[in-house]
This record gives structure tokens, C-alpha cells and sequence, in this order.
């Protein structure tokens, strides 16, 4: 590597779409919509003069394609979109991250690079208008569930179908984008963390050991009414006493994991009344690791602990299963290549794991070596306008991301 | 005491009660409404025959009269209106028991008793229309917030001072009746239980000793939203934390009172989705206790505790009374005297609070010396068309609700 990328220039095209489809609320860059539209030809317009051919597949991915000596691909990717009154960097810095590698290759290279390299822009990872996040790379990877989706609509009342007609993409036809995958030796995906651990650490970067998987259930807990002056404490049925014990267990729990989160977003009592002891209690909990045999422990745990809190309390107790998805753990070559590269960057690295989902979950379910970089977020806070990342951060990470992608280059020519 | 009461004659007139007042679904004695004003008018034909005068006061509260040597009075009341779909002995045992009492007294002596003798029938006890309880009972012992009460309307959007004079009562006026009680000496009233408190001893009658003041409060806990996937467990100000670990606290709190009741009815969260930690959380506490200083104890300990959770999780918490009544601790005397009167009916008695409330504790309240008799509830249930009780406990209770009346008579008398 004699070139290095121009980090500067990464942050001022930051600013520039900010400018251009962000107002005083924050981003306003949902899927789908004119804002969007113009927002990818904002990231059109920043190939103009580099020697890649460009497409938008079947799903409404963007890709810009720079062809090299072998066709096995280095796929870099990030997101457009944003949820309404979203933060600046959510999504974007790892599309413009990967322009800005993009075009130090294409220089280091001479327009030849040793492997094909390419910036995938995914459409509507965040969901925000359907409710169903990772589309595009979900259609990509063949996860996309089909009858879920064709009957999804917005608050409106449009039906994603056809909300995806007026952009011109045949819904129906989503999945044909699978073929764009079929070369790719390697997805590298740099991301916002969205949470404190590297603000706690006091680092820029780190690297990403994968997605957790989730487990997310509804807890029914179902006692007795009963009149809050004439029942004696030890003649309740109180569905709420069993269901409250949950919320200190599901943190115990967490803690034997290891790196698992617990949460119990959610509690409705009925009847919900001052004057009853609750008959019915309904708990939201969310349970994420990146080992699925750690994240089967957990879910073992919380239910055996609620069927033990109901017994105690006299009421029962069901599960019902709201959503799952595996965890996606990383390639453990590229997440060795994101530690050093870190390193060589910042001097100190650090290893996490992805609490919320991303797009480079999909890619690596469909069996492609990835890795993310996660780089700093200011006050552990995303999805809105106050996210933000020193620039200094920004810099770092563009630079580590370059050197990572050298290094996954170099991986993939090896193999082949 | 000669004669005695017939409490058979007490069960038909219950039972001939419900037929008429009754259907399917339970009893229909809605104060103020056509079927309430058809049981008062079975309640004023019980009284054919008898020298009694009666009246209806200012608030609507029916009185039956048997003048005795002396001015001073023994009162027995209950209440003949009932929450829809309701029991059939809820408050009109009562009644039907003082009917009962009152002709063993007039054979007794004749007509003329040592100290004037009064059955009492309160009007809405149970506020099942407006949602305010004790209309009549409180208007007599000064109680009543006019102002509120004047605000009052149904779910058809009918002012209360409106629907009382559809059945000829001057709303403005209803606290003329306090005079009813300017010469009572004593108030008795027999009631079910309404818990399970009897039924689980097998004990068919208990002596109360008086009624549960309560403190009612919702408390609410303020935290921060944050991602259910990024935010690591330690870094959480979780609301619903900190909330949950009050309900077992508040066993523990009505543990060590003795004999007060804790109860959390509902549970609110927000933002209440799956994938956040819970920002606000709020619960409703009900705190009863008879004796005053337990209850202001119950309830600081709830407050002491609440601030320590919400400091072990980095939250804050406040208070806001809902609601509240002191204690309605019963006269000592005629305690025992109901206590013996069990005893020689069952052979064993049982002394116990109401957590409930009741006319009892206006009259109470009012400075009349008072005492409750309460006779075991099947199921432990009431306000609902399930509610039942053996008649052999009936039985029991009739004679032994004459018993205490007989020797309430002689307590006033001597104190003459």
C-alpha cells in the first residue's frame, strides 16, 4: 500500500448528504421514498470518473462493481437509508467508507486490482416504513420470507409491493438478486457501534466478532383476581409478584452468559386495577447471544426460572414465541484482519459483539466470510438526530477499514 | 331473651328477594334504579304489621323505627342496592337480619323495647352507578364530598344530583340526614365476609375489628430507553427493574405490619416495545391496615424501599397519593360483645379486620360506638353472581346477630 485513502474527504461527503437529505429533526432518508431516491444519486454521482460499472438489482441494492484480476469479489457494504429523524452516520459512513477504499484501490491499482472489488448499497435495512428490516440483503441471502412481506403496509395503507413499484422494483421478482453473491469471497461492513461499550473503553474501534442471535418471546402469567382489601397475602394468586420476580432473574441470567443481553421490554397487568390483585400478566423478553448453545441456556434458564416464580406463587405460566434468528458469528481470519488492522491504526483494539442486527448478519447466513468494524458512538445512542462520532473517530475508521480491506484482498488472491 | 328470631324466615325473604330483583346473571339492585326502588319496596312491606314508623331521609336512606323506654337508639344497617350482575346477599342480609331482630325485640318486650330499636337501609353502598361509594351512610355522617359528588355522572353522561331526583331526592340537602344520628347509642351490621378468611379457618362467623384504613399511591420510576441488543446490562437504567422488585418487597412490608395488605394492581411501561429497555414505569399501590401508625409505617417502608431500588439501578422514582381514609377501629365493647355472641351461637369465634369498606365505617366514623359481624363467604368471593354462603352459616349468623343486639340494648340502657 503506497496510497492512502482521504479521510477528510469521506467526512465532507458525511456532511454534504446530511445537507442534502437531513433537516432539523435529523436524516429523512427512508426507504423508498423521493429523499432516498435522491440520496443514492448522491452516492451515484460519487463514481463519476471511476472505472466501475454500476446496477441496481432486483431487490433495489445499488452496487458499483470495479473489475480486477480475479473475479472472487471483496463486497463492501452499508445502508442509505435511515429511520425518520435518524442520525447522520447510521448506514451511510459504510457505503462512503466503502467509495472513498474504492477509489484509493482503484489508484493503488491502476484500475486493476487483484481481486474484483465492489460497494453494495442495500435498500431498506432499517424497516422504518414497513416494520421488517434488511430487505434488500435479506432478498440477497434468500432469508426474505415472501408471504410475510407481500402483505406488509405502511401507516398509510400502501402494500410494500406496490410501494416498491413506484421506485420500479418488481417485488415478486426480489430474490433474483441472490446471483449477485455468487463470486463473493469476502463482505466487509464498518458500522456506527449504536451502543457504549467502545465510548466506555475509551477506544475508536473494534471488531466485531458477529450478531447475536435473538430469542424473543411473550410470557403469560395468569393468576387470580382478587379484592385488594379482603385477600390475605397468602391467599393470592398474583400474577404480577410471579412475573416482576423475572426482572432481576433475566439479569442474573445475563451474567452467567458471559456477553448475553436480557430484556423485559414490556408489562401489561390485568384487570389493572388499584383495587385487585392482578389476574393476568404479559412480559416482552429479548434475549440475544452470539453462541446459539448460550443463547439456548438462556432462554432454558428464563423459563425454567418463570415456571419456578409461578409455582412459588400459585398461577401459571406460558411461552409464546414472538421471533428468533440464529446468531451470525464472524470469520475468524477477518476478524483477526479487523483486530490488526485497528491496531496498526489506533494502537489498541478491541473484540464485541453486534447487539442489534445488520446487514452483514444476511451476508454471512448466506456463507460468505464477513466482518464488521464498529467505530464509536457518542452517548451510546442511534435512530436519533443527536447520534453522533467524533471525527477524529470517522478518520480512524476509514483508515483501519482500508487497511482491512487490503488485507481481505490479499486473503482472497491467496485462496485462489 | 325469650322469644328468638326465626332465621328461616330470614333465608325465604333472601331468597324471595333475588327471585324478584334477580336474574341469570345475579342480582340487579343498581341503586336509584326501578329494580332498587322495587326491593325497598319489599323492604317496607316486611315491616306490615309492625309499630314501627318509617321514613326515608334526605340522602335516601330508609328507616324503620320500634320506640323503645328510652330516646337512645340501637341501629342495625345494611343495603339493599347492589353492583350489577352481583350476589345475593350482599348487603341485604344485612337488612333482612336487622327486619328479623327487630320482630324478636317487638315480641319480646311487647312493643316496647328498653331502648328505641332502628333498621337502617343505606342508599348505594356500592357506587356501582357513579363510581363513588357509601353515598348514603357518608351524607349521614358528614363525610360526603359535595363538591365532588355534585360532579359525578353515569356512563350514560347522567348527573348523580339528576338521577337522585328521578327517585325524589334533593341532592343539595342530602346532608340534612346527619340528624338521624343524633340520639344512636349503637350501630350494628352483619355482612358477608367477602374473603376467604373464615372459609379457610371453617369458622362460620367472626367479630370485626373495624375497618382497614388505606393509603392508595401510584409510583412511578423514570429511566432510559435504550437498544435491547446494544446496551450491555451494566450500563441500564432500567425502569421496570427497579418497579418489579417492589412487589416482593411489598410482601414482605405487609409481613412484618402483622396484618395490613399490600397489593401492585397495575403495571404500566413505556416505551413499552420489545427491543427497549423500559424508560417509565408505573404501578399503583393500595396499602391497607387498621391500626393508623402500622399503615403510615407499611407505607414509608414502601417509599424507602422504592428509593433504594431506584438508586441500586441508577433511576429515579416519585410519589403521587391516589387516595386515602384512616382507620375505622371498632368499639371495644361491643367487640366482645359480638365475640361472645358467636360463641354461644358456634362455640367458636374468630376476630378479624375488614379489608373492604362498609356503611360501619361512616356510622363509625361518625363517632357512633360500632361493630361488624361478618359470616364466611364461599369461594371467598363476592360482587359476582357466584357469591353464596352455607345456610346453616345463615342460620347462625341471624341468631347470632340477635344475640349481640340483645346485649347492645342492655349496654345502652345501663349506660342511661
Amino acid at each position: 500500500m503506497s496510497k492512502t485513502p482521504d479521510p477528510l474527504r469521506t467526512i465532507n461527503e458525511l456532511k454534504e448528504l446530511r445537507s442534502l437529505t437531513g433537516n432539523e429533526d435529523g436524516a429523512q432518508r427512508v426507504a423508498f421514498t423521493p429523499t432516498w431516491v435522491a440520496a443514492r444519486e448522491f452516492l451515484r454521482s460519487r463514481f463519476d470518473g471511476l472505472p466501475v460499472e454500476m446496477h441496481r438489482d432486483a431487490a433495489g441494492n445499488f452496487w458499483a462493481t470495479l473489475r480486477g484480476e480475479s473475479d472472487r469479489e471483496l463486497l463492501m457494504g452499508g445502508h442509505f437509508d435511515s429511520v425518520p429523524n435518524g442520525g447522520w452516520l447510521d448506514g451511510c459512513l459504510n457505503t462512503l467508507a466503502g467509495v472513498e477504499v474504492l477509489r484509493r484501490i482503484n489508484e493503488e491499482y491502476n484500475g486493476r486490482p487483484p481481486v474484483t472489488v465492489r460497494v453494495v448499497d442495500w435498500a431498506d435495512e432499517e424497516g422504518a416504513r414497513f416494520g421488517k428490516s434488511l430487505f434488500g440483503s435479506s432478498a440477497c441471502s434468500g432469508n426474505l420470507d415472501m408471504e410475510e412481506a407481500r402483505g406488509l403496509v405502511d401507516k398509510d395503507g400502501i402494500r410494500l409491493p406496490d410501494a416498491l413499484r413506484e421506485v420500479g422494483i418488481e417485488f415478486e421478482r426480489a430474490k433474483d438478486c441472490g446471483s449477485e453473491l455468487k463470486n463473493a469471497a469476502a463482505y466487509l461492513e464498518l458500522h456506527i457501534e449504536q451502543g457504549p461499550v467502545l465510548l466506555d473503553l475509551d477506544l475508536p474501534l473494534g471488531a466485531v466478532l458477529g450478531t447475536f442471535g435473538v430469542e424473543r418471546h411473550a410470557i403469560h402469567f395468569h393468576g387470580q383476581a382478587a379484592h385488594s382489601g379482603s385477600t390475605p397475602m397468602n391467599r393470592r394468586k398474583d400474577a404480577f409478584l410471579a412475573a416482576a420476580k423475572m426482572s432481576p432473574e433475566i439479569y442474573r441470567i445475563a451474567e452467567r452468559s458471559g456477553m448475553g443481553v436480557c430484556t423485559i421490554g414490556s408489562c401489561t397487568t390485568k384487570p389493572g386495577i388499584v383495587t385487585s390483585v392482578v389476574e393476568d400478566c404479559r412480559l416482552t423478553l429479548d434475549q440475544r447471544h452470539l453462541d446459539a448453545d448460550k443463547l439456548a441456556r438462556m432462554h432454558a434458564e428464563a423459563r425454567e426460572a418463570s415456571e419456578r416464580f409461578a409455582a412459588e406463587g400459585g398461577v401459571s405460566v406460558s411461552w409464546e414465541r414472538i421471533w428468533h434468528i440464529a446468531p451470525a458469528p464472524f470469520n475468524a481470519d477477518l476478524v483477526n484482519f479487523c483486530d490488526e488492522a485497528i491496531k496498526e491504526t489506533c494502537g489498541v483494539s478491541h473484540r464485541l459483539p453486534s447487539g442489534p442486527l445488520h446487514d452483514a448478519a444476511e451476508v454471512c447466513m448466506a456463507g460468505v466470510p464477513t466482518v464488521m468494524m464498529f467505530v464509536q458512538s457518542l452517548h451510546g445512542i442511534s435512530h436519533n438526530k443527536i447520534e453522533d462520532t467524533r471525527e477524529e473517530h470517522l478518520a480512524q475508521s476509514v483508515l483501519a477499514f482500508d487497511r482491512l480491506a487490503e488485507r481481505t484482498m490479499a486473503w482472497i488472491k491467496a485462496q485462489a
